[in-house]
This record gives C-alpha cells, sequence and structure tokens, in this order.
C-alpha cells in the first residue's frame, strides 16, 4: 500500500511555517508499514489543489492531506477532493450540531461561514474532531481513499492518533508491529554506534533511530502474519538494546513521555518534586504538569526570576548572591535546597543561568546554566553551556535537568 | 516568475529528518518577489526524480533542489535532472581539482566514487561549495532553470545566500512587500467577516489571514519595484484594518509576539506583573520568560498546585477552599490578590482550573478554568469552558489568558 501526504497551506509554501505535519505523517506511515514515495505542499487554489490530488490519487492509494478545512473562503481541500472524487457536498446533521455547541460553550459568536464545516462530501466517513471545529474526513474514490485533516497540529496530531491509525491500520495487508526503545543520556551518534552490529545486520525486524531533543527513540518494527508472530522477533532485539543501553532507557512503550515515566517513578517511590526556576521561568514545571495525576508527587514550584525572589522565596543568601553571582554553582546549590525546604519535597531541582541574548560575559558566556538536583537533602550541581537563541537554550535546559532527574531516579 | 521547490531524501519520505530546507528555501523566495505554488518531496529514485522534474519544469520557471549530490551509489539527483535537461555530464576540471583538495587538507582517504561529484551538465553554472564535496549546479533548459544544491543545510543555506540569491535577485523583476497585523480577541472567521470587504475586491496588495492559537494576523503583500513604492500601497490597508480591529491590534510588527506587546507595554505603564498557575503549571510564566529583558517588569511566580500551596503562598482562605473548592470564581479572586501581595506585584494573573483527563464533575467538567486578573488592587475573573484534551486545555488558557493581559492593559 502506498500513501502520499499532501500538504494545504500558503504559510507552508511562504515559508511561515515548517512542515512538521508531513514529518509526522511520514513517521506514522513508516511505523505503519505504509510505503511514501511522494509529499506535496501546494496553497489553497482550487485548481492547483485540484492538480495536486489528481496526481496523487493517480500514483498512490492513500492521499493523506493536512490543512484546509477552516470556515473561510480560502479553505478549499474538502470542497476540491469532493469534486476530484465526484461527490457532492451534503449537511451532516451530527458536525452541524457540535460545532454549534462548540461555538455556544465558548461563548464566541457564530458566523454564518462556519457552517461550511459541517457540509460533508456524500459516502464518506466523516471524523470527530473534539479540539477544534473542522472534522476531519475520509472520501472513497474506486478502491482509493482521500484522508482529510485539520492543518493546526494539536488538532491533526490527536485525530490521527485517535481514528486515522486504526483506520489504517486495518487496511494494511501485513501487519507491522513495532516497539519503540526511548533512552535519555545518550547522544544519537553514539547510540547508532552502541548498536552498529544490530543496524547493520538488520533486515526483520529494523531499528531505525529518532533524535529528539535531549532523547532518542530507537524503533524495532517487524513484518508480521500477527502480533504474536511479530512480536517474537521483536523482543530479543529490544532485550539486547536495553541491555546495552542499561538504565539510560526510560520505557519501551510507544505512548509514554520522559516526565511520565519520571511521574511514575516518583511515585513508585512515594517521593514529592519541586522546583525552583530562573530563565527557564515555569518551563520545565509546565512539562511536568502536563502528566495527569501529577499532584501526587508535585504540590508547588517557584518561579524566581529576580534576586530578591531567590533571597525571599528560596533563602539563598545574600553573600552568595554578590560575591558568585545568581548564576553560579553556589547560587543553584542554595535553590535546590531553599527549594526543597520551601515545598517541603523529596526532590528539588534548581535552574539559574543565562538565556540571552544579552547578559552574557566571558566568564559566563550566554548559554552558561547550571542545574541543582536536591534529594533527600543530598545535593549536586552540574554546570552547562549551551548554544542556540533563548528559546533554543532554555528547551535543552529543560530536556537537561529532566534527564538529571531521570538518571538521579533510576 | 515561479519558483517551485523539490526535496530529494529518504530521510524526509520516512519522517527522520524534518524538512527546514524547504521552509528556508520558501522563506526566501517569498522575500525575493518569486512565487512558490508547489513544493515536492521524493526519494532517490530515478523514475520518481525524473518524474518530479518534469512535472515541476512543466509549471514553474525555476527548480530549485535539494539533496542527494553526494558521491554514493544512491545520489541521483544531478544524473537525473541532466538526462530530463537533455545534457550530457562531462568532468568539470575546477571541480575535480578543488575535490582533490578538499581531501588532501582533511587527511580523509580519497574513494574513486567521489569523481562523480566533479562531473557536471554541459552549458551549466557550477558553484564552488567551501563546507563540503559536492558542488552546486545550475542547469539552463529552454528558457527555464534547475538549480541543484545540497542536502546538508550547512552546506545548502551558504551556497544559497551566497550564489544562489545573488543570481535570483538578478532574475527577478519586481519585488514583494508584506506588513503583518496581528490581533488578538477577535477568531479567525470573525476577523475575516469584519475585513471581507477589503478581501474581496483585492488585487494588489493582497490580505492573508493566519490563525494562531488565541490570535490571528493578517498579512498585507504588494508587488513593486521597491519597497517605498510597496508600502505606498500597503500602509493604506494596514490604517484600514487597524481601525476595524481598534485595540486588539498588539502589533504591526513581523517579528514580534504577543508576550513581546504585552512585556512592551508593562514597561511603558512602568508595572511589574506576576503569576499563579494551577492546571496551567508554570506555561503561561514561561511564555512571558520566553521575552528577553522580562527581568524588568516579572520578578517571581507561583505553581501552586496542591490546596495547601494556595494556602500558604497565596494566602487563599480555608473557609473559600472548602466552600467553594479550588476551581472557583471565589478562589480565582483570592489567588490574584495573593499573588499580587506576595510578589509585590501591579498585575496578577491567577488561572485555576481542570485539564482533565480526570477530576471533571457535572457541575465542573473537565476544561472548566476560571482566569483572575488583578490590577492595581482591582480583580476581575472569568469563567471558561474549554474542550481538547489536556495539553490543547492548558494552551488555550494560556492563550486566553495572555489575551486576557493585553485587553486589559490596552
Amino acid at each position: 500500500m502506498i500513501a502520499e501526504i499532501v500538504s494545504v497551506g500558503t504559510e507552508i509554501l511562504m515559508g511561515n511555517i515548517v512542515n512538521t505535519n508531513a514529518t509526522f505523517l511520514a513517521e506514522q506511515c513508516a511505523a505503519l508499514g505504509i510505503s511514501c514515495f511522494y509529499q506535496q505542499v501546494v496553497g489553497d487554489n482550487e485548481d492547483r489543489l485540484s492538480e495536486a490530488f489528481k496526481t496523487a490519487l493517480g500514483r498512490s492509494d492513500i492521499v493523506i492531506v493536512s490543512g484546509g478545512l477552516g470556515p473561510t473562503e480560502d479553505d478549499l481541500t474538502k470542497e476540491t477532493a469532493a469534486k476530484v472524487c465526484g461527490k457532492k457536498l451534503v449537511t451532516h446533521e451530527p458536525s452541524r450540531k457540535a460545532l454549534i455547541e462548540y461555538f455556544n460553550k465558548r461563548n464566541i459568536p457564530f458566523t454564518d461561514n462556519n457552517y461550511k464545516q459541517a457540509d460533508m462530501p456524500e459516502d464518506s466517513i466523516v471524523i470527530d474532531n473534539p479540539n477544534g471545529t473542522a472534522p476531519g474526513v475520509i472520501i472513497p474514490y474506486e478502491d482509493k481513499r482521500i484522508i482529510l485533516m485539520p492543518g493546526p497540529p494539536g488538532e491533526m496530531i490527536p485525530m490521527f492518533n485517535d481514528s486515522i491509525k486504526p483506520y489504517l491500520k486495518k487496511m494494511s495487508p501485513v501487519t507491522i508491529y513495532s516497539v519503540t526503545v526511548k533512552e535519555t543520556g545518550i547522544g544519537e551518534s553514539c547510540a547508532e554506534e552502541l548498536i552498529k552490529d544490530l543496524i547493520d545486520t538488520q533486515t526483520n525486524p529494523t531499528i531505525a533511530t529518532y533524535a529528539k531533543v535531549g532523547e532518542v527513540h530507537l524503533r524495532v518494527s517487524a513484518m508480521a502474519k500477527n502480533k504474536k508472530e511479530a512480536m517474537k522477533l521483536i523482543s530479543p532485539v529490544v532485550k539486547e538494546i536495553k541491555k546495552r543501553f542499561g538504565k539510560h532507557v526510560y520505557t519501551t512503550d510507544e505512548s509514554v513521555t520522559l516526565e511520565e515515566a519520571i511521574v511514575k517513578k516518583l511515585k513508585k517511590k512515594e517521593y514529592t518534586i519541586t522546583f525552583a526556576e530562573s530563565c527557564t521561568g515555569g518551563m520545565l514545571s509546565s512539562r511536568l504538569v502536563n502528566v495527569p495525576g501529577v499532584s501526587d508527587v508535585y504540590k508547588s514550584g517557584y518561579v524566581t526570576y529576580a534576586n530578591k525572589a531567590k533571597r525571599k522565596i528560596l533563602g539563598v543568601s545574600k553573600k552568595t548572591l554578590k560575591e558568585y553571582g545568581a548564576v553560579s554553582e553556589e547560587c543553584a546549590y542554595e535553590m535546590a535546597f531553599g527549594a526543597a525546604k520551601a515545598a517541603d519535597a523529596d526532590v528539588a531541582i534548581a535552574i539559574t543561568g543565562i538565556a540571552g541574548p544579552d547578559g552574557g560575559s566571558d566568564e559566563k558566556p550566554v548559554g552558561t546554566v547550571y542545574i541543582g538536583c536536591c534529594i533527600n537533602g543530598e545535593a549536586t550541581v552540574s554546570k552547562y553551556l549551551f548554544s542556540g537563541n533563548r528559546t533554543k537554550i532554555r528547551e535543552t535546559t529543560v530536556a537537561t535537568a529532566l534527564r538529571m532527574i531521570w538518571s538521579a531516579l533510576a
């Protein structure tokens, strides 16, 4: 089965946004064992959209489209796809009701142009969108399919995971089953070296590595008649990878994030955690709070951006701030201790650094970050020098802090 | 002049890497006033490459290609492009010499397959690559061009900036200039309704709307001989849009974010701000801290996830928590007051809500969020019901809080 990814949007053609949707969909197709030979990007223009869909239907079995499903006149994806497939648009009552409800719930004035989002090509499958107003739709065309999804990743990704993925799984004649080993603390090239012999001799299962910020995911995929047969091929390879990466492996469950693994581990140890953040300004805390049920282990956290806040909330001494400065090993140490005490927590992470673009010096250039980690009254501080812009430095700092927490707990 | 971007590489088709080359090239073309109606991604396969080039040459004047110029057998881009254009490959002596020098300089063993990187289509312009082994090449085809560049961004970007950009500039007769009006508080469909007459009559300049979480960006673009002429066309339209959207407009500078506009406004009013976050867990604080120089207005913030933290840090009364619960108007009110007092800040935003998936009830379903805003001792609380998953609810809450801050300050 061959799929083709079509991304619709002038913003992509103008270079305003990076086409991460195509990357996500390509990765998902690969994981499902669906070949992908082409990707296209096209703007909100009927003739060009029509040409793109016809070209794609001529050479691929499944055309996966994202973008252009909104309420405005620009949004032509659904109308054009329906025309290409020779389908009329008819009002889909459940979608119409859901739309009105969506607006009522939010107390947003409803404008008539929104109704077009409830018009669907006849004989198609409508896919619910709990995260936005435009539903998805699967349009059959001969023995092929055009699948339309909304463009915003926050709507497209959950829709793909919840509805499209199971649909594609059923369509695919062979089963590809994957297990993803996620590790933190070993970089991509190093990780590849560690399992080079396994990668070089791979046929079935295959191993693919995916570098993420602060982590590497290794996907072991096998093609087989059923899950049981696939797992027979996968299990020994996963076991070997886990052996080589040791405690750096935090999960072998595709859906589990590093912060979820951390929360689970904290619960098991009956530990509570707190954060004292300066340059990351709440980003680390926010990552952990993304985990449902975090309230069992996380009670309070502090953004101590000013020196006065570091003193008042965390009890960092005036002397430390004066002699070593706020961005120093000494300050990170006192911040970690102070946070643990203030929140009465078993684990405390303290972050202080220079995210730039200003504030750097020869001695402490932009990117200098100290991360303190206090567990049961024992604190350690690590110094880092990260590169990139302000956002990149802050994101790398948070990824590094999560890795440190995992290492400390594992 | 119409350009088309073709990215060559199995890694992109498999979702192993994000296609940032296409984003860079698209943005560059837009800035040069070159229209881009299509992007393609294709693997290292002769038939499919050939089809991609023929399709592109059929509808575009310039085909900009990156990837597949390396020394291995997989790399077929140059060979295929030459064939499509009916050109023979001949050894390009300067490239051959440069290649050998490159290897000698770095003390890397030279393998014979590298010579193929010095074979160039006849009648073409060879582009020096100081950052790698594969030169770029511009192949003429009738009155059109295929431009080939290496795939690694570290080689492609400098090659584009140093050689291809000046070449394209000479070819392009017009310049496109844009101004982006950014507003918050009016949704996309409503925003379009407000300027429907302007959009309907647009020719030059044109207006495009881009929906972001909690905001809408309206880009006004004009085609003209130079920037001054373009601005003459753009300015009256921008003025009219600003008039219609009033104080909802927070900037007309493409590079300014809503949080930057807020920090600027706070500085102007000499206000400080603080946050007390429950379900967003630091996400709002983190957004503001992304602004360089935020330290002038932001000193400290609080993540008060547990009831005890709300009491201890913010002084929320036991009675309020018992009678109305933590997710209530009363609690948001006391949190906002308490945060302003604790941080000695002029503005305080308090967030308390149920992000789910658990914790909802009939009375307070998942997605119920109260946002309190205290300015100079006067507090107001707004109630919202957001939908989506945990992440979506938290992101919408943060976007709404930023909109509230902007409205309160504007």
